[in-house]
Order: C-alpha cells, then sequence, then structure tokens
C-alpha cells in the first residue's frame, strides 16, 4: 500500500509512532482535574523547526524556546502546560519559563538547550511554580499510545476533542513516519488560550531544511486558519526529526521529497482543519477555495478573508447562502480582484458567474448547508493561483463561551 | 451662547434647519411597510464632497454619485433607497441607478448632474423599478421638520434608531449650521445593508475645500467606527454646503475655521457613534483611545484592532474586566508597540501599568462594566500621538439577526 501511494495516513498512528519518540501527560495541578502538564522526549537530539506568533507580545516560553533552538538548532524534548498562558507576566514569569526549562533537562538528563517550552491559558497570572516543580517530577514518557494519548489531554483548554493525526511514506526504501498532536480552537482565547502544533518524524533531515519546509507548510495550513481573526501570545508550532528512519538526508532536490513533503503538509492540514473545526462554538467546517488569483498569496490571503468574515460565518450558522456576504468580504479583501469576473459556488452549487447572479434552488442550497463541512468556491478568473483558508461558523455559543469565561 | 463656544449642538436641529434644504422621506413599496425612498433638495446648486467605499465591488449608485460629482462638482439632490442595495447587479443594475437619477433630476426640475443617488439593503437583486418610479414622482421635499424625520426613517435598514445631529457655529459673524442624518447598525450587512451619511451645511465653502475637511474628518469619525470589521459594497458620505450663511468663503486659513472644523467634526462624530452603538446587536458603545502612539495613524489603527476584537467584545457583553484581550489585540495590529511599556485602564481603572498587571477590585471593574458606555484606555507610551475608535460588544442578537436575515 505505501509503495504505490505518496504517503498514506495511519488511523492508529500516534506521535510516538515515528522511531525514537516517547510522550507522557500529568495533571500536576494547575488546571482543577484535568490533565495540564504533558511532554515529547525523543532518543536523540532531533534536528528541529519552529514557527511563533506574529503577536508583538510574545509570551515567555516563546522566548525560552527561540533560546533553545538558537544554541544547536536542536532538540530533544518539549515540555508544556495548559491552564497558564505565562502571557504578560513580566520578568518573573521570564524566569518561571527558564526553571520549567532547567527542570524538565534534569527530569530527562539533558543539556538545557535541548529542551523547548509551550504554554496555553490564561493571560496576566503568575504559573504557580510550586504546582509546575511537583509536576515535572512526574514526567516519565514512554512509547505508549496511552501516554501519547496523555500528551494530547494535557494540552487542551477549551478544545473539545484531542487533535492528532500520522502519515507514512517511503524515502530511499525506508519507512518514514510524520505526526502531529495541536490544540486550539480559536487564534486567541486570552483565557484558555493559543493554538499550540507539535510533530514528530524520524526523517533524516537537517534543521535548516526543515525551517524552511515548515515555513511554507505553514503558510499553506495552520496560518490558513481563522476562528475569530486574532492571534494569541503563545501560538507556536514544533517539528522534531530524530533521523531514526535513516533515510539519506532529505532536501528538496532528494528524489522523494515530494513524498516527505506531502506527508508533512498533510499531518499539518489536517490538525489545522481539526482545530478550526473545533472553533469554539463552532457547529461546521467552512473550507473556502479561491482560484484563478493572480498570485498564490493573493488567492490565500482573499481565501481567508472570505472564511474570517462575521458575516460569512453566520449565515453558514444561519444555513443562509446568502452569497452578497462573500462578495462583501472579498471585495474588502487586498487581493486584486476584477467585479466583472468573479464566480463563486457552494458546493457545486453555482451562485454566481461572470459577476452576474445565477438562479438556483433555495431548498437545495439550504440543504447544503446543512452538512458538517461546507466548501466554499470562488473563481476571480484573473490568474492561475489558487489558495485555500478553513474556518467554522459563528453560533451563539461562540459568544457565550467569550463572553464569561474568566469570571 | 453661541459666540462663547466653538460651536453649540441643537438638540431640535435637523438636515433642513441649515439654510436652503428641504427634504422627505416615502413609503414607495420597496419595503413592505416601512418608508424607503427619501430625497434632500437644495434651493441652490451646492458645494458638495463624498467619500466611498473602499471595498473593490461598488455598487451602481456610488457609480452614479461619482458621475454626478465629477461634471461640475456640484449637486443639488439626493435620492436615497432602503430595501435594495443595487449591488452585483451587473449592467442592468447600473442602468437603473442612472434611471433613479434621471427621474429625480426630473421631478426637481434640475439638471442630472446635480443628483446624487444611494441605495442600501438587499445585494444581487434588481431594484424594482416600477414601484421606485412610482415613489420618485411622490417625492415633494419641504423645510417641516417632520418631512426631515421622514426621511431619517427612509434610510434605514436593520437599525433601530434614526441618526441625527445638528450643530451651530459663527463664522465671519453669520450664523452657519451643519447637520447631519446617517444609517448604519454595521459596517457590511448585504441583506439589509450599509452605512450611509449626509450631511448639509449653509457654510460659503469651496467643493475641494470641502473635499479636504470631509476626507480628514472621514479618517477621524466614520472610519473609526466598527461594528464586524467590514465594508459594505455602497457605503457612502455626502455632504452638500449652500453658502446661503453668507459668511466668506471658508478654507483651513480662515480666521473662523476652526469653528467650522469643529462643527463639521462634531456632527460626523455624532453620527458615527450612533452607528456604533446602533450596531446589530449591541447592547454597548466601546470607546478605545489610543494615547502615546508614534503616529496619528498607528494611534487610530491600534484603537480600530481593539475595539474590532471580537474577544473584547463579547468581554464587554459579559461585562468582563479581560484586559488580556485588549493586549492580544493590540499585539495583533500593525501599530509598532513596546511590550514593556504600555498602559491600560478601564475608565479610571488602571489594570495593567508598564505592561506589568495591577491590582484591582472586580467587583468595582463589573461595575463600570455595567454602564452603557464603556471607555477603554491604552498608552503605549512610546510617542505623543493620540487617536480614538468606537464600536459595540458581541451579543447573541448579533449572531441571531445575522444567522437568518436573508431566508
Amino acid at each position: 500500500m505505501i509503495e504505490t501511494s505518496v504517503c498514506v495516513k495511519l488511523a492508529n498512528g500516534s506521535i510516538v509512532t515515528p522511531k525514537g519518540f516517547k510522550a507522557t501527560g500529568v495533571h500536576a495541578g494547575i488546571r482543577k482535574a484535568r490533565k495540564d502538564l504533558g511532554a515529547i522526549l525523543c532518543e536523540v537530539p532531533a534536528s528541529c523547526a519552529a514557527v511563533y506568533t506574529r503577536n508583538q507580545f510574545q509570551a515567555a516560553p516563546i522566548v525560552v524556546t527561540k533560546d533553545s533552538i538558537a544554541a544547536h538548532g536542536k532538540l530533544q524534548a518539549v515540555v508544556v502546560n495548559s491552564g497558564n498562558a505565562n502571557a504578560c507576566t513580566g520578568e518573573q514569569g521570564e524566569q518561571d519559563a527558564f526553571e520549567m526549562r532547567t527542570l524538565t533537562a534534569q527530569q530527562f538528563g539533558l543539556e538545557e538547550h535541548l529542551v523547548a517550552v509551550a504554554s496555553t491559558g490564561v493571560i496576566g497570572e503568575m504559573l504557580p511554580m510550586e504546582t509546575v516543580r511537583g509536576g515535572i517530577s512526574q514526567l516519565s514518557p514512554t512509547e505508549d499510545e496511552q501516554d501519547a494519548f496523555g500528551f494530547y489531554e494535557a494540552i487542551l483548554t477549551t478544545d473539545l476533542v484531542v487533535k492528532k493525526t500520522c502519515y507514512q511514506t517511503m524515502i530511499d526504501g525506508k519507512c518514514v513516519t510524520v505526526a502531529g498532536a495541536a490544540k486550539g480552537s480559536g487564534m486567541i482565547h486570552p483565557n484558555m488560550a493559543t493554538m499550540l502544533g507539535f510533530l514528530t518524524t524520524d526523517a533524516n533531515i537537517d534543521s535548516e531544511v526543515l525551517q524552511q519546509a515548515l515555513r511554507t507548510v505553514t503558510d499553506r495550513t495552520f496560518n490558513q486558519i481563522t476562528v475569530d481573526g486574532e492571534t494569541s501570545t503563545n501560538d507556536m508550532v514544533v517539528v522534531m526529526a530524530s533521523g531514526l528512519a535513516e533515510n539519506e538526508p532529505l532536501h528538496p532536490g532528494h528524489p522523494d521529497w515530494d513524498k516527505f513533503f506531502q506527508a508533512f503538509k498533510s499531518a499539518s492540514e489536517d490538525l489545522a482543519k481539526a482545530i478550526a473545526k473545533d472553533g469554539e462554538g463552532a457547529t461546521k467546517l467552512i473550507e473556502v477555495n479561491v482560484h484563478g488569483a493572480t498570485s498564490e498569496d493573493d488567492a490565500r490571503m482573499a481565501a481567508k478573508k472570505i472564511v474570517g468574515s462575521s458575516l460569512v460565518k453566520t449565515a453558514v450558522y444561519g444555513e443562509d447562502a446568502n452569497w452578497g456576504r462573500i462578495i462583501g468580504a472579498l471585495g474588502h479583501s487586498e487581493a486584486p480582484v476584477n467585479p466583472r469576473t468573479v464566480d463563486i459556488s457552494l458546493g457545486d452549487i453555482a451562485v454566481l458567474k461572470q459577476s452576474e447572479p445565477q438562479p438556483f434552488s433555495e431548498e437545495e442550497a439550504k440543504r447544503y448547508l446543512q452538512q458538517d463541512t461546507i466548501v466554499i468556491n470562488v473563481n476571480l478568473n484573473i490568474g492561475d493561483f489558487s489558495g485555500t483558508a478553513w474556518g467554522c461558523d459563528l453560533s451563539y455559543d461562540y459568544v457565550k463561551i467569550n463572553a464569561s469565561y474568566r469570571t
């Protein structure tokens, strides 16, 4: 099976499926009852790459993770807590994040610079360090699937479901696995906050090449989802590559590069879509495909503008084929459009062709909009580039969740 | 009273208070029962200025109004319908908008190029021209306050209240009046859509000077409100100046320029705030003041980012002093900030100083957030410029109104 496809999805795969990885999740006590501290540990110092929030207020754990990766471009462990974002916590917060790194390094017998730190939760409150210290001393990662599941749980906040994925492909005749876990039900939820993504792979690949690939993949996946158009202080995606699959080093000129890239992108896209679908209060996943744009950037920007529109989101929630809102959002984007050449369809139902309204059956459209996943296709008909973005509808529950979370 | 102040607000003033203006509003039948067609008529060809939506899909009436103003830089009448936006209606829609202009010019005995056209309502449906023709033939503007009120009503869509304002000031010893009417409860509502603003004044002022002033005022008022971060295809603000106050021509070097500018800005700000406060589903007006920025543009941009944040809006709705959301939105804006020097207060309650969380009474904050108008003050402490933006909270009713409006 693997040989005939670019890559295959492993329904039972997990972040410990790639060779060399262990994981765990525990209840330290930062949150009342749920798991709140997790770690991924690699047998060897792994090649690594990371992307961070563009928010100008970057949280303390981001400072620490950047410091670690800057040292040698390698990571061997990542420690993550939920329940407290350690953001806007000043000097003390930074000291706390560095202490998390030190303690985790000691617990696993590693050099400090091989440890990344991530946090998610309430902003502006100090980490309960006694609790965190006790939690770190309990961390004992294994290759057991149950422990991987413990990690998935430990990183959640307002999420309703765990988010995981796993792909395999053949590279140089070796089986290479890419897996990932994520949390997030919105771009920013300063109460119970943030999007975090963790990818593991046993591919043999240099950190620099991995960083390039991560940036490209992130632009097409994690950066193309939006729940409420906002960006947390703590967003982070980290990937670790153990190299234990023993393929020849991967780079864009490698004959099997496309297979690796596809597995990497598929894993990231799965996690990104899972986050969008689990958006706070969401009842539907919305996918917007923009074709015929003058550049890929423009296509992605236009798709994201549409999927981020409060009025498109409420119309989808209301199962209302209100294409005027799609046009409104598109015209408000900075991507160039020709107001006379736009096609729009909801799934297969054409509602606008060459900017002229098309007759369509409201009942058929309503039936389509009752699905779990709504696909909006837009063709600008002015170029050859395409882009996709994912989001969710805007429901009463989004307001409910966010109106009263902190108090 | 007038002599001692820069300008005074006339509680009973209306768009027909400035010398030379008449108005009317009728029920043509575009909407079921409410007034849906209105006009303002000036005794003389008036100096004029207009600003339009930046949406790339500009509706047909905008094409027509631009054509009118381009001819001689004068307007003598504006005709407005609600219930149908005449947007995304192709060639036929443009013909219909031009016909509205022709018929209105005939009705009032004017040259065509002296008539502006505006529309607001559902997108993508053709104007019912038989109904519009019948309506225009009923238009008979007067100086009566009742008819001015008819105009205010005829331009509304999802608005809950009419929006009007009037200021007077003394220029060259003459009494000059600036008045205005507006509609809009969101930046875009392609069902029942759009922000429209109409200002009348009897000031003697050239169209070019008026256009400059309108652009400056719009940047500080109408462009600084947001309900849902979107921009309609039909947004338009038009100002007509009859010159009948007989002051010396106004320009920025005129000794009384500041008084005129203040009256003009105050009238625009009143209308802008009234629109924000009447935002779909809104229960509160939110004002965000950003101080200490490195430029006025940056201050305004940061203020607008905060007031437009769904998470800030839901927190205000929930009366939750969740300042982490304010920081999150601020850091996500493109205005430069120093993450270590930010002050934030809710009204007079300081919650952040030099980026360090401040202890405050949750009860006191809750009491403050129960008011009708919430003021968020942010000081970036990196420059000398300030900017303000206005918006509203995000409630269950916003979702309700927008989930099911069209069907």
